[in-house]
């Protein structure tokens, strides 16, 4: 990865707004702008190149950032505020950016009376944007752990049976991951049969699988700190016929949105192509979320795919399409998948058949 | 639980500071005050009981906040900034206390901007700290935790052999927790031998396990929400003298701090006895973390056991006691345990030893 084309873009964000250095406390985007793969520091990003950026953490990551970041210089703090100041002396800046969406009041209000010298600059454009168009190194990891979660589905599929609990089968599933490669889990699995299939983000708990009933099951594998996610449905033995009506409503918004998609068509377009063919066929009450998201560094990241959005598919986003209809009592069918834009449509990224698969 | 009860701690907070309403967005807290175990959820808590506390959340977590949430009216909202302004009209509130240590300073200007009526009073003390001494029905379940952290510990301790690498070790011992009842981990589990031991958070990876050396192993279990943390120390084979020696003083450094615990001692007091301790050793240079954290619904959590830190030792606290000597270039040795505050003194709640663990 070029760490210093990626972080160009924060230079750019920088010109935009006049200020001389952004401090960065999101860790995906640190993670994106210099390697460091730890849970605890910031990063300063000099607006000009020849400044040198400044990456700052306490003694507990320094060995692990020597390790892993490099165009770095890297400082150990005691305390945060302390670092921050020493840093900005270092690089000579009276200002600095800050990102207000992921900064809390409380540390905007200490840097503001513990360096009262720094003049602050809220940037509100959220900065996680800069890693929307996915480079190929990252692609090749966002494949990776999609080959590592569908083959342990496989392997999962093979041991459903009535009489199952959610949880077990979550646990198949992510032990199946985790020896396949998988750093961790992109998020505890959801695993909801029967009438709990109609919450959508149902937890995998202690409820039987019984037979002919749904199963939703979504779930993600991460590797090399990239994930997947996708959403495929079982049935335990075979399906009714109102089952399969909606299930075969789900599939064709999904289809629908899927076609739709190429560089420059609004992103709410394409949720508007599933949710209105959902609605029209009658269960427009039923699906309340957004369509998709994007993913990467993060499960949910930007894009998103929703009425309210703004802005247009571009060619190397990542997202998912992931309608669904949840009826409170009797179930729900919620189909993912994860597609590549390309030039001229879209790749799905999963292959996991998006039927009704019979165990 | 009786959430009314652990409500009944925020309406005094909101008395203290004369606001009417707390916004409260931190999920470990939603969980704690109403029981939600989702990921994506806001209460409203009232200043007077008799004004009625006031759940929001989006579509996808409703049918789930229903089944969890009890002494709570549950509102949808489409989008956030309406659902607040709705509750407020209900609740009858002019004004609104805010966490400012959770909120983003993009979110806060949001609502200034969207309720110009409504006047914000950012409070500045961490609210967490309400979570801070555990009720009877909490101890159990952490209780819980350990033992099923404890009991898979000791089925991967048996598969540790020479040429393993640190990440089968990782996805053995998660997937043990993982089949006993564990809903996720706490954390990734640290894995970290030879050399990597001197990183105190090292990440698990595929590094394979040589011959005398020593592998810190720092994880933890989740029973019904709460958390399990605890650290313990593997040798390979045989230890060496240096090896022992490091460790020794990290036992004793432990073992006093653990011995001083007793209501009404300062935080900082417990982690300056384990650090003064280290540093007349001469390896003051080599623990640069704090001595501990409180563990509950979150697996770090207040209170913080730090030289910075203000505040005592209260009876029914929770919290780790782990000091460390990481040394750059040869290794290191942690030992973690979790203790309750009791009466008189303090009960160890993790039970695995904090010897060099032969394997």
């Amino acid at each position: 990865m070029d760490v210093m084309k990626r972080r160009r873009r924060i230079r750019e964000r920088l010109r935009e707004v006049g200020a001389s250095v952004f401090l960065i406390q999101d860790l995906d985007t640190i993670r994106y702008l210099t390697g460091f793969s730890g849970s605890d520091a910031l990063i300063l990003v000099a607006g000009e190149e020849s400044s040198g950026d400044i990456f700052l953490c306490d003694s507990r990551y320094t060995a692990q950032a020597r390790q892993e970041i490099r165009q770095c210089t890297i400082r150990e703090y005691s305390r945060k505020l302390d670092g921050i100041r020493e840093a900005l002396e270092v690089m000579e800046a009276q200002d600095m950016a800050v990102e207000a969406h992921s900064i809390t009041l409380a540390f905007f209000e200490k840097i503001r009376e513990g360096l009262p010298q720094v003049s602050l600059v809220p940037i509100h454009r959220n900065i996680s944007d800069i890693r929307v168009l996915k480079e190929a190194s990252e692609l090749a990891l966002i494949r990776e752990a999609v080959r590592v979660a569908s083959e342990s589905f496989l392997e999962m599929r093979r041991r459903v049976a009535v009489g199952m609990k959610e949880r077990e089968l979550a646990v198949e599933l992510e032990c199946a991951m985790r020896r396949r490669g998988s750093q961790r889990v992109s998020f505890d699995p959801i695993v909801a049969s029967g009438e709990r299939s109609a919450l959508p983000h149902g937890a995998a708990g202690e409820r039987k699988l019984g037979p002919g009933e749904l199963v939703v099951v979504d779930f993600g594998a991460v590797v090399n700190g990239y994930n997947s996610d996708e959403t495929c449905m079982l049935v335990v033995g075979r399906s009714s016929p109102e089952q399969e009506k909606i299930h075969g409503i789900v599939l064709e918004a999904q289809n629908r949105a899927i076609d739709a998609i190429r560089p420059g068509i609004a992103l709410a377009k394409i949720d508007a192509i599933a949710r209105d063919f959902i609605r029209e066929a009658g269960y427009g009450a039923y699906f309340g979320h957004g369509l998709g998201h994007g993913v990467g560094i993060n499960v949910h990241e930007e894009p998103r795919l929703a009425p309210d959005v703004e802005g247009t598919v571009e060619e190397g986003m990542v997202f998912t399409v992931e309608p669904g209809i949840y009826i409170p009592g009797w179930g729900g069918v919620r189909l993912e998948h994860m597609v590549l834009v390309t030039s001229a449509g879209c790749e799905k990224l999963t292959y996991l058949p998006k039927t009704l698969i019979s165990c």
